[in-house]
């Protein structure tokens, strides 16, 4: 194999403290593949070869390695022995997004994000919209009238339909993993906030076609979370 | 340490094809960490005691937990062995965002996701614009002009201006790692499109003080893209 350096590839110093062996190992080999060209499907040089190429042992190498796999970059095949795969990107991200663990400010920020997904939606949303669309919509919101009170399965079934309208599955399946952090932040709440415009009102706004008419109803729809935004976040 | 057992505990019968045993005790410590109810600072069992309690051997644990000091999950610290920390939600989504790597597919998605929140971003930028950031992005919006160009580092500096307006970091943060999905799009297209308003054209609107105003003027901006969108995607 070519040779490799455990050095920066740039040259430039850079600070170690705090890094392990196997971070040092994996940012290079992640550096690696990318300088490489390395396309899914490709095989990797053996563990062995990695582990000489860098000068250093193949423990070291194996645990790097388990951490690629673990990010979904490589994979191991019968006979190929390593092979480049197209990573799930939002794989890892999933594994560390637990309102336990997220500190205060990173959750508000989440939360905005979402506010901020809602309100650009419709220009994802109405040129894919179809009469299917619309009546699967209704169908949730016509349920939900029937328990009539908030429930955050409700908000769940609703707002990700309009996700999943879109096409987008990066997109859909982004908003499920935020939810967690949105349903927990709701939660925090003396009592749930409504705003004045329901599901129901929404699915009316979708159907006049009206892009602008839909964006303003769901800033209604969302117009408690939006009000505490508007003060100026601490620290700032 | 309590007892651990290396099945699922909702006793259910997963699939644990193409499962290495580091894949499975993976998951059982980050399972074990949240139902345990784990905070930033809490010291976590030793690595024999873990090895133990999963009845596998120090090497799998010893990988399991490489990983989780990747995903930012813990920490070891001097005296006190391994604690929990506050993850990097972000931090191995960067890791994974190649557009080398990355299918088409996912590619148009990231692609999409971020006009999405371009035109989500009003609701957040409105509430905390001052006039200092009006006069930066003016600033930035008449040195390009000096340039008269297409240029990817001028869009990377006024629109990831505006997100820093928000004050939400996460968000920043954020679109600036879809930053290399979304130049690699652009520079394959054959010359680059601009929208009818220019990044002053956008500043001008934000002076007014009328946020739909100015998010029209955020759709016209990014109308060539918008307007490759209107068809489905295929596959559909």
């Amino acid at each position: 194999m070519p040779a490799m350096s455990i050095m920066s590839p740039s040259g430039e110093l850079e600070p170690i403290l705090n890094k392990t062996m196997a971070d040092i190992v994996e940012a290079r080999l992640r550096e690696y593949i990318r300088t490489k060209n390395y396309k899914p499907g490709d095989a990797l040089p053996t563990e062995m070869e990695l582990a000489e190429g860098l000068g250093v042992s193949r423990n070291v190498v194996r645990e790097a390695l388990s951490r690629l796999r673990m990010l979904g970059i490589i994979e191991t095949r019968k006979k190929r022995g390593m092979v480049i795969t197209q990573p799930d990107i939002l794989g890892s991200f999933e594994k560390v997004l637990d309102p336990i663990m997220i500190d205060e400010a990173t959750m508000r920020d989440i939360f905005e994000l979402r506010l901020v997904l809602e309100m650009g939606l419709p220009d994802l949303l109405f040129p894919r919209l179809t009469e299917a669309h619309v009546t699967e919509l209704e169908k949730i919101a016509r349920e939900e009238q029937a328990t009539d009170n908030f429930r955050i399965q409700n908000e769940i079934a609703f707002h990700g339909k309009l996700y999943e309208i879109t096409g987008n599955n990066t997109l859909k399946r982004f908003q499920s993993l935020l939810l967690p952090i949105f349903a927990y932040v709701i939660t925090l709440e003396e009592k749930p906030t409504r705003g004045k415009i329901s599901h129901s009102g929404l699915v009316e706004l979708l159907k006049t076609g009206n892009k602008e008419a839909f964006r303003q109803g769901m800033l209604e729809h969302l117009r408690p979370h939006f009000d505490r935004l508007e003060h100026p976040t601490p620290g700032e």
